[in-house]
C-alpha cells in the first residue's frame, strides 16, 4: 500500500489541515517528496472520541482476546518486510543491522505481552473471602481507558508507534492515540498500517488505534488536554516531557504522565578496576558512548573517578579512542542543533576542559557532531546543576574526585537517572557496598562492571528512575511491568460470582496465581 | 506526659513561632486552654532535613527490623490507654464506641503491615537469570525516601498521625513528616509521643518521625515544596488535595501526590430490589448516610433510581427516616460551615427539590446540620457538574431517571468516585452485568447489595478511584497495597550476590515468593 502522508483516525486516513512537513534523510540532508499532514484539533478530537467509544467494547474483552490481537500486530509488522527497514533507515540513518535488531526487539516485546496476558497472574487478583463482620472483597487490575502515546525519535520501532508504550497500553486493554515523531513519519505510517490490519483481522473496534502526525507542539498539547485521555506515555527530551507533564497536571481532571526523559547515567570506576582493566573499560566506555551515535537515554554521560595518574592516563586513552572513533550519523537536524547548543554551553563553563571534539563539522553531508570528551571536577558538578545536563549524542564528561568522600558527596548531589554503574573488583566487595546503595538511590537500574546502554527486555528490567529521568519513578517503560502504568485496581464487594471477571471467580477457571486470604495459590476457593 | 502544644521535630519538642491555635470541643463549642503552635518555615525545614538524614540509615534496614518497629508503634498506641480516647472524643465528638473501634482498626492495620513485611512477598522480587546475550537482572521494591503525610479530620486515628498513610510509608521504609489536622491537635500530639517512644525503643533515627501543627495552609505548602520530600499522602477535601497536588506538580522536581479527596459514591437501586426490600434498603441507606454524622468519604451521596410510584414511596420513606434520625455532632466549625455552604448552593439550584433538612440549627450547643434529603432528575445531573459536588455530612441526593437509558447515560456522565453500589435481585443477574461494569469505570470499589460506608482493611481492598476521588487512581490508601505508593522498583544488573539485598540473593534466604525467569517460586536459584 503506498504511503499517503495522512493521519490515520480509527482506521481511516484523514488530512483536514493544510500544514505539512517532510521526511529528511539524515545521511544526505535531502527532503522527501511526500508531504505529511499535521493533524488538526478536530482530528485529535475525532481520534480520542473514537478511542473512548472503542474502550466501551475493549474493556469487556478477556485477556486471551487481547493476546491474540497483540500476536497479530507482531505478525503484521513482520509482513511489512524489508520496506519497513529501508524506510526507517532513510528517515533515521540508523543502519539496517541496528534496525533489524530493533524490529526483533519490537515484535518480541509485543509477543512477550501476549504471553503475559495468556499466563494471567499479571492481573494481580487478590481475594479476601467473606468472614464474620467482613464482606467478600475481590480485586484485580483493569485498563484505565484511552492512552496517549508520544513516540521517540531515537528508537523508531521499539519506542515508537508500536513500541513499548503502545504495546503495554494495548496489552492493558487500552485504546491508544499515538502522536508520531516527526523525524520518521513514513515509518510511523507503515506501523499504523500494520496495527490497523491487526485491528481489522481480529475484529477490534476501529478506534482502538489512531496515528496523529505533527511537527509542532500543538497536536501533543491538544491530545493531552483532551478529556477522553486517561494516561500518557512519553519518551523524549526533558523539555518535551515536562511540557506534557505540566499540561496534564493543569487539566481540570489531571491524569498521570509516564515520561521517560533521559539522563546522564553516572559511572563510577574504582582505582582497583582501572589497575586491572583500564584498557577493557576504556574500550567498553567508548563503544557505549558512541553506540547509535550516542543517541540513547542510557548513554554514559558522566564518569566519576578519583584523581590519580592512572585516572589521567585512562581519560587520555578514552579521549584518543573517542577522537579516533568514526563520526556517526545523528537522527535529524533538531538533534544535531540541540547537541551543538548543549555541548557549547557546557564547554563554555569555566570549570570545563574539552579533551576531544566539542565542535560541529560544518561541511558534512550528513547530520553529525564530533565525538566529544570533557573533564571537570566533582566539586564543580556539586556547585552547578547545569553540569548534570544530558548531552544527547556521542559525548561524555569526566568528573575528577579528590578522594572517596568527594566522590560520595557528589553522588549525593546527583539528580535522578535511569541507571548508575560501578566498575570495581571482587576484592572491593566489602568496601563498595555503601557506595552501591548510594548510587541505587539515584537510579532505576544499577549496573555492575558493565555499561548502561542495552536494556534487556525482561520481566525484572526497571527502565525508569527519579526525576528528571522520569516523571513517575515507581513505574517502568521497559519490561512486563510497564503494563501497570495503564491499569488500575478495582475491588468488588459481595458481587455474585456470575458478575465477576473470570479471574476473580471462585473456581479460578483461568487457573491463575491469586492471593487468596493472604496466601498465594492457583487453586479454586 | 502532659501535653505541650508544641511541634515534635525528630523527637524534640519545638515551638519557634508565635502563632497559636486551640482545640475546640464540638459538643460544647468551647475552646481548650492549651495553645498549639503553628510550625514555622524553619521548623518544617528542620523536620525534613532530619527525615532525609534518617533515611540514610533506614534505607538499609531489613524488613524484619521495620516490622518490629511497627509492632512497637502499635503497642505504644495501646499504652496511651483511655486518655487517647477521651482526648479524641473531646476534640472530635465522635464518641467512645466509634473511637474504640477506630483505635483497634488503627493498631490492627499497623500490625498488618508488620506481618506483610515479615512474609516478604510484598517486595515483588523479580529475577531474570543470566542467559546468552542477556545479563542477570534482579529487581525489588525500595522505599522512595521522606514522605509528607497530611492527616484527615474525620478519622483522628485511622487516617491521621499514625493512620494508614503513615503506617504504609513507615512500612515501606520511609521517614515521615506529618502535618497534623488542626481539628484534633492534642490527639495528634499523643500519637506523636507513641511513635517517638517506638523510635527510641527500637533505636531508629530520631528523624524517622516529625509532627507539625498548623491551622493555616502555610505549613503544608512549605512541606510539599521542600526538596527533601519524595512523595505525599493526603486525606481531605478536594480543594485541599488539589492545592497540594498543584504545589507538588509545580516543583522544579515534581513528586507524586496520593490524595484521597472524597466522592459522592453513587448508588443504583433497581425496581426489583425496591419491590422486594424497600424498607430494608431505606433503613440501610439512612444508617449509611447518617453514620458518623455523614462525615465519611464513602458516604452514599447520590442515589439513582428509575422514576415510579415505588421509587417515590421509597424516597418519601427515606426522607421521613432521615428527618426522624437524631441530629449528629459535626467535627468542627469549618466542616459545619462548609456543609451549610455546599448544601445551600445545591438547594438553591433550580432543578433541586428539598425533601428534608437543608438548614442549619442556629441555636444548637454543638456543631451540627440537619439531616438532609434532596431530589433532582438524572438529566439535571448530566447538565450540571455542580450537582456532583460532595456534601460532607448527613446529606443525600436522589436523582430520578426516566428509564434505563437515562440511568445509563447518567452513569456515563459521573465523575470519578471511591465507590459505586448496586442494589438488585438475583433474577436480574443477566441484565445487570453491563450496568455493573459501567459503574466499575467510575469507581475504585463496586458494592453489591450493601452500602459503601465501612472500608474493610484487607489485602483486596481498593480505596481509591478516578479523579476527583483521588489524584492517583492506580493506588489505594487502605489495605496492604497502600505501601506501593511509597516504594519504587530498582533493578540490579550483574551485581554480585554479596552486594544484593537478601530478598534478591540466589539462595533466597528469606524464603519469599519471587518471580524467577517468569515462574513464581519460593525456591533458591
Amino acid at each position: 500500500m503506498p504511503l499517503t502522508g495522512k493521519n490515520t483516525i480509527a482506521s481511516e486516513v484523514s488530512a483536514e489541515g493544510a500544514e505539512v512537513f517532510y521526511s529528511i534523510d539524515p545521511r544526505s540532508k535531502t527532503t522527501g517528496d511526500l508531504p505529511f499532514h499535521n493533524a488538526t484539533r478536530n482530528e485529535v478530537d475525532r481520534a480520542v472520541v473514537a478511542a473512548v467509544a472503542a474502550f466501551q467494547e475493549i474493556r469487556g474483552y478477556p485477556s486471551s482476546k487481547i493476546a491474540d490481537f497483540l500476536t497479530e500486530v507482531a505478525a503484521q509488522i513482520e509482513t511489512l518486510g524489508d520496506d519497513l527497514l529501508h524506510t526507517a533507515d532513510r528517515e533515521t540513518g540508523l543502519g539496517l543491522p541496528r534496525l533489524t535488531g530493533e524490529r526483533a526487539r519490537t515484535t518480541g516485546q509485543i509477543r512477550a505481552f501476549a504471553n503475559l496476558l495468556r499466563e494471567g497472574a499479571y492481573l494481580r487478583a487478590i481475594i479476601n473471602t467473606e468472614q464474620p463482620g467482613q464482606p467478600a472483597i475481590k480485586q484485580m487490575q483493569f485498563p484505565v481507558g484511552p492512552v496517549a502515546v508520544f513516540a521517540a525519535s531515537n528508537f523508531p520501532f521499539a519506542f515508537a508507534v508500536a513500541g513499548g508504550d503502545s504495546a503495554s497500553a494495548l496489552a492493558a486493554g487500552c485504546p491508544i492515540v499515538v502522536k508520531a515523531h516527526p523525524g520518521h513519519p513514513a515509518t510511523s505510517e507503515l506501523f499504523a498500517g500494520a496495527i490497523n490490519a491487526a485491528v481489522a483481522a481480529k475484529g477490534f473496534p476501529a478506534g482502538t488505534f489512531s496515528l496523529l502526525q505533527g511537527n509542532g507542539i500543538d497536536v501533543g498539547q491538544w491530545l493531552v488536554a483532551h478529556d477522553g485521555i486517561e494516561a500518557v506515555g512519553f519518551t523524549g527530551s526533558l523539555r518535551g516531557g515536562r511540557a506534557i507533564y505540566d499540561a496534564a497536571s493543569r487539566r481540570p481532571r489531571p491524569i498521570p504522565v509516564y515520561a521517560e526523559m533521559g539522563s546522564v547515567n553516572p559511572v563510577v570506576i574504582t582505582q582497583a578496576a582501572l589497575a586491572k582493566r583500564s584498557e577493557e573499560i576504556a574500550d567498553g566506555l567508548v563503544a557505549s558512548v558512541t553506540m547509535g551515535t550516542g543517541q540513547f537515554c542510557t548513554n554514559p554521560g558522566l564518569i566519576l573517578l578519583e584523581d590519580s595518574e592512572a585516572t589521567r592516563d585512562f581519560i587520555a586513552s578514552v579521549s584518543e579512542k573517542m577522537d579516533a572513533a568514526p563520526t556517526g550519523i545523528l537522527l535529524n537536524e533538531a538533534i544535531a542543533a540541540g547537541l551543538q547548543s548543549a555541548v557549547s554551553e557546557t564547554a563554555a563553563h569555566a570549570q570545563i576542559e574539552v579533551l576531544a571534539g566539542a565542535e560541529a563539522i560544518a561541511d558534512s553531508d550528513f547530520f553529525c557532531y564530533r565525538n566529544t570528551v570533557m573533564q571537570t571536577t566533582a566539586a564543580a558538578i556539586r556547585a552547578d546543576d547545569r553540569l548534570q545536563v544530558e548531552h544527547f549524542g556521542p559525548v561524555t564528561l569526566f568528573a575528577l574526585c579528590a578522594d572517596i568522600n568527594d566522590l560520595r558527596a557528589t553522588i549525593d548531589a546527583l539528580e535522578g537517572n535511569l541507571t548508575s554503574t560501578v566498575h570495581a573488583e571482587e576484592a572491593e566487595l566489602e568496601s563498595i557496598g555503601d557506595l552501591l546503595h548510594q548510587l541505587r538511590e539515584k537510579a532505576g537500574r544499577v549496573i555492575w562492571n558493565g555499561f548502561p546502554t542495552g536494556v534487556a527486555v525482561v520481566h525484572a528490567m526497571q527502565h525508569g528512575g527519579p526525576y528528571p529521568a522520569t516523571t513517575a519513578p515507581g513505574t517502568t517503560s521497559v519490561g512486563m511491568n510497564a503494563i501497570y502504568r495503564f491499569m488500575r485496581p478495582i475491588a468488588f464487594q459481595n458481587v455474585p460470582d456470575a458478575l465477576l471477571p473470570r479471574a476473580l471467580q471462585d473456581a479460578n477457571p483461568l487457573g491463575i496465581l491469586r492471593l487468596v486470604d493472604d496466601v498465594y495459590t492457583d487453586g479454586a476457593i
